[in-house]
């Protein structure tokens, strides 16, 4: 399995282990993604499925104009204000943790990344245009897509993550960009060249989420493959 | 650009490649997929991501035991259902519509799929464990891992589909399954090997959907590649 930090040649890299091995980035190098890779990379978007093909997803891709550092801002304080919340309900200021644990090391990440948000080289908001009143199945016409985006920009070179950071920020943003009302705001995705080292996946063991025909009962083929990293579930490591 | 049927060696489909072709198949070859694929597409949905990394997605995969002709049964009722009231009022009934046009085209692949929607190869069920009250953002921690099922499908030379079958057997579904009830039934996906040709992924215009610093205005560079096929939205094409 290679790393995110590989060299950005698209064809080096398969459909199976692109899918298996990417995670999410959240240190970038100070470096712009040319056009032609960022059309690659929502082409890719373009190409999800969505409820009965209606294509309600739509994208605004936030580079280096004005407007642009206008919403990197605005969505950076919205990524303080979960991050400020988020350290304190989940125990990520406990003093008493070892400072190299895993999750004092997501911690310094984390912090890093908020600090740094107003200055990630691409951020792309994801929308929906709803067509019927809210309904929990809706982000399956939205989040393939946002997906897409982040395994496409694995093939090129990149890395990025999905987040939520604008749900701190939401009237302001609508107000800025003029987002009509009957569009829902799906993510807030920040993409970027990696800087760094990067560790692997790390996931729960596919047989506590993997079943056949009993609920909560793993798969007998539900195994993963030797070497797979193994992490108990949150803790926002990858 | 490889259509869905070439043969199932993942190494010859590059990562950007399959995200650019990958669409809906909705004919399958009466085959099993082996459990060493199912393996890996199962287990490229557990690297999705997912909000805080939680992990809260999980997945009941049905093959050929009598729970799982049962469930698939059972599915296909929904199916029914769902295409029925659709073909009323979407208009799939307008014997005016040419033959051999794509919705009339659509209509009868629709038909076809639901009439033997009981004998599809493989269904997955996505489910979402809510740990809060439902938020239009929580298929962000489940559909990621759905469009990633799609994609590993395409990569060992299977298809599939993200439906929303399930929907119109829910209760029926929750009782014969014991699903618990903080759980979300997120999507019914069916997989097998693609029968017969399948068309391009067709899409509206990337300058419709990608815009930069202006809603609704497409972003300069948000150009199809030459030859891209061109669909309006619905119509349930690919």
């Amino acid at each position: 399995m290679s790393d995110n930090n590989s060299t950005p040649d698209p064809n080096d890299i398969g459909l199976l282990e692109g899918l298996h091995t990417t995670r999410a980035i959240r240190r970038y190098l100070p470096e712009p993604i040319p056009e032609e890779h960022l059309r690659d990379i929502m082409f890719a978007a373009t190409r999800a499925p969505s409820g009965s093909n209606r294509q309600p997803f739509r994208f605004m891709v936030f580079t280096d104009s004005e407007r642009s550092k206008e919403v990197k801002s605005l969505i950076a304080r919205g990524a303080q204000t979960l991050w400020n919340e988020k350290r304190k309900v989940d125990g990520y200021e406990d003093t008493s943790v070892d400072d190299t644990s895993p999750k004092a090391r997501m911690a310094r990440t984390m912090q890093q990344y908020v600090d740094n948000f107003a200055d990630v080289p691409v951020l792309v908001l994801a929308f929906l245009v709803r067509y019927r009143p809210p309904t929990p199945t809706e982000g399956a016409s939205v989040y393939p897509a946002c997906q897409n985006i982040l395994l496409a920009a694995r093939a090129l070179g990149y890395g990025g993550v999905l987040t939520g950071f604008h749900g701190f920020v939401e009237n302001e943003l609508r107000s800025l960009l003029n987002i009509p009302e009957n569009t829902f705001i799906a993510a807030t995705i920040s993409l970027g060249k990696p800087a760094g080292n990067h560790g692997p996946v790390r996931r729960v063991p596919m047989k506590d989420v993997v079943f056949a025909d009993t609920w909560d009962e793993g798969a007998s083929w539900a195994i993963d493959p030797s070497g797979t990293a193994i992490l108990s579930r949150g803790g926002f490591s990858s």
